[in-house]
């Protein structure tokens, strides 16, 4: 279509995708229960809460010694406190005592605290004077090196809040908290639709004249890895009832429509004829100031997207990235910062100081924030025993070796998960 | 370990890295072939090589009509050049007539030339007489408009490489070509042995100073996006002789090994000497400087290399993004320029000024060069109707709709495929 000067007279790529998303009227998406093992990439559709608390006990962070804090006070190298040695804990076991005054236990990285005992003194802080008597050289505060119950999830918390797509830490925070099986959204099925009277199978020798299908193959490639579920309906030759029907049938089927192809002479035209004949509103936009992709097809059916795209393979590829992926998002129940396919490296601003010990590389999680004056990088703190430090962060972001620290305002590259 | 200024006396992260790569021996990677349908992300195992020309005949890129090009040589709108027409040509069929001197045929996009046509005029350049002649308005040269046979692909190119990723255009290309089927890698087999006296399974109710496992599910859940297969393999008590057998019996059917935990006392050095015991070299390294991460041990059995993971979750996480993810990317036959877990925007500079008509937003399709000054985009020309310009591209940049062209040198963001 030209305008009285000549010019193209079409909708801008940004304004016919709105046009789409914004005519699909709201739905309840189907949802389905999973093992959290085949969750992957999925996104959960009801927020999970935890019913306990993780960890369910105080947790010493290092090899060392259970002790109540104030036996600790004041210890120096030259003043060290002395501290008789009560029954070692181990892994995996409740201590049977309670942690008697001016006493310690030897206890493992992970292993639980003995009642009364409020802080753990690392290895490296302790001498041993024999078999039943240690010097702490350094003291400690109450909590130190100790996780407390519910440091990582108390009962009650929200874990994992609905919309969000399942990463390899949100199942791990739902194993440690026992939940075995999560409710999803179904995966968005896609009808695929070939049309054209040249293209034959894959599987075929084309006569003279005729192609094999490629589209459609590339379409499904795409959509499989958005993480939505492609349906190759077959290839229609390039007459009203076929393609009317298939695309009449998908209707009822689909939660996206794709027909590829109709590039003959007329073609065209026919597709949003049966687009506008099968239900209101029907054709939104037919040409797009894009290219390549100027021919596509935009419309609703009957509450069901469609999109007739060109047929040249560079135009399929380039209408499923901007609108096919951009609209399947929208309708997939997601609620996330950033969507799955445009995942990788955000760089943003680091907002407050982090310092770093020289001569170690230092991974830091952290949440993304948009603020108007751009995305900002917040550290996500916790001790790196919490698994849901790694659910509530968005990535992690470097500290290289022979930096000490970083400061508020620079750019880090946070690489999401 | 310390040295004798207390420094940590531990590896580089990047050394313990290349310690264990350039430890592993060369090996044969197991192949399977495999429907172009389930292909995706694969790693292509053998030269995939064009048997036929695609297209196999040559094809109009418009609407319009076939003619000989110097027919038209010196038509204006003032001086049409006219021209009988012809049979009309339908999409899929092999034209039988070979166009006479002076005459046309009505041609659709993707239509078969018919022999002696050269070229084909735009249905907008062209003005009907009346049923039996046209006007042509423009001249046009030989071979406009057209796809010429074997354009996209000659017979005996090389189509993809072994050692590609496949990607949707790439199974949309082996389609076009008739090639449904393909050698790929075997994905990668990663055995997870978790170990803790501490450790229960995720669907148990853990005792007092017990947890559930965690850890196996976030290594599994990394392990399935990079694109390999996790086997959980289960949960072991701290004890040599449990470990040592888990162990060696994954080292017969395994790619890679991780032992997630033993974190309690004198865990760490029992897993290091399991390593050892198994079989040379052995451990690699064992502490590294990283945070979280610093007890990292890392080793190679029989070929097989092994990491044994701190229990931390985040710990965990950063272990395998920056060891196991890279190690399997070495190990899984790959030849890329980047790495499936690095995908996503790239800035990179402009390798040619690239004009585009204000008013339409254009996709470009371009190959990522890296040179000593940086990462340059080169645009990859080629009709949009070629499945190859896809196959070839890296990734596309966009030319806004408002701009009219970029200059070369300056930086476009590459979306890779």
């Amino acid at each position: 279509m030209k305008d009285m000067l000549g010019r193209d007279n079409v909708i801008s790529a940004s304004a016919a995708l709105r046009l789409v998303i914004n005519g699909i009227p709201e739905k309840t998406l189907r949802e389905t229960r999973t093992a959290i093992g085949d969750a992957l990439g999925l996104i959960c559709s009801r927020d999970i809460f935890s019913a306990e608390a993780l960890p369910p006990f105080a947790r010493s962070t290092v090899d060392g010694y259970a002790v109540r804090a104030a036996d600790t006070f004041g210890a120096t190298e030259t003043m060290p406190a002395y501290l008789d040695l009560s029954k070692e804990i181990f892994m995996g076991e409740e201590p049977d005592i309670t942690l008697e005054k001016a006493r310690a236990c030897a206890i493992p990285t992970g292993g639980m605290l003995p009642s009364a005992a409020d802080a753990v003194v690392m290895f490296e802080h302790v001498q041993r004077v024999d078999e039943k008597m240690i010097e702490v050289l350094k003291p400690v505060v109450p909590g130190e090196n100790v996780v407390q119950p519910g440091e990582d999830v108390r009962a009650g918390d929200l874990l994992i809040h609905k919309g969000r797509r399942i990463r390899p830490q949100d199942i791990g925070a739902c194993a440690g908290l026992g939940i075995t099986e999560i409710a999803v959204y179904e995966r968005l099925r896609v009808s695929i639709i070939s049309t054209g009277d040249e293209i034959v199978p894959a599987d075929e020798i084309p006569g003279n004249g005729r192609v094999r299908d490629i589209n459609s193959y590339v379409i499904a490639g795409m959509i499989t890895e958005a993480g939505h579920a492609p349906l190759r309906k077959g290839i229609f030759k390039d007459e009203y009832d076929g393609i009317r029907s298939a695309i009449g049938s998908a209707v009822t089927d689909s939660d996206l429509i794709v027909v590829s192809g109709g590039t003959s002479v007329g073609t065209k035209d026919m597709i949003a004829k049966i687009i506008n004949d099968l239900g209101s509103p029907g054709v939104l936009f037919h040409g797009v100031s894009l290219k390549p992709g100027k021919p596509l097809i935009g419309g609703i059916i009957h509450g069901v997207p469609i999109f007739g795209l060109p047929g040249h393979p560079a135009a399929v590829s380039v209408c499923c990235e901007i609108f096919i992926l951009p609209v399947l998002n929208a309708l997939s129940g997601l609620i996330e910062k950033i969507p799955a396919h445009q995942r990788g490296i955000v760089k943003a601003r680091l907002a407050r100081n982090v310092s770093s010990v020289q001569g170690r590389e230092e991974h830091i999680r952290a949440t993304l924030e948009e603020r108007p004056d751009g995305v900002w990088a917040v550290p996500v703190l916790g001790k790196s025993g919490l698994i849901t430090t790694l659910v509530k962060a968005d990535g992690t972001f470097v500290i290289p070796v022979n930096i000490n620290g970083i400061e508020k305002g620079e750019y880090v590259d946070v690489r999401l998960f």
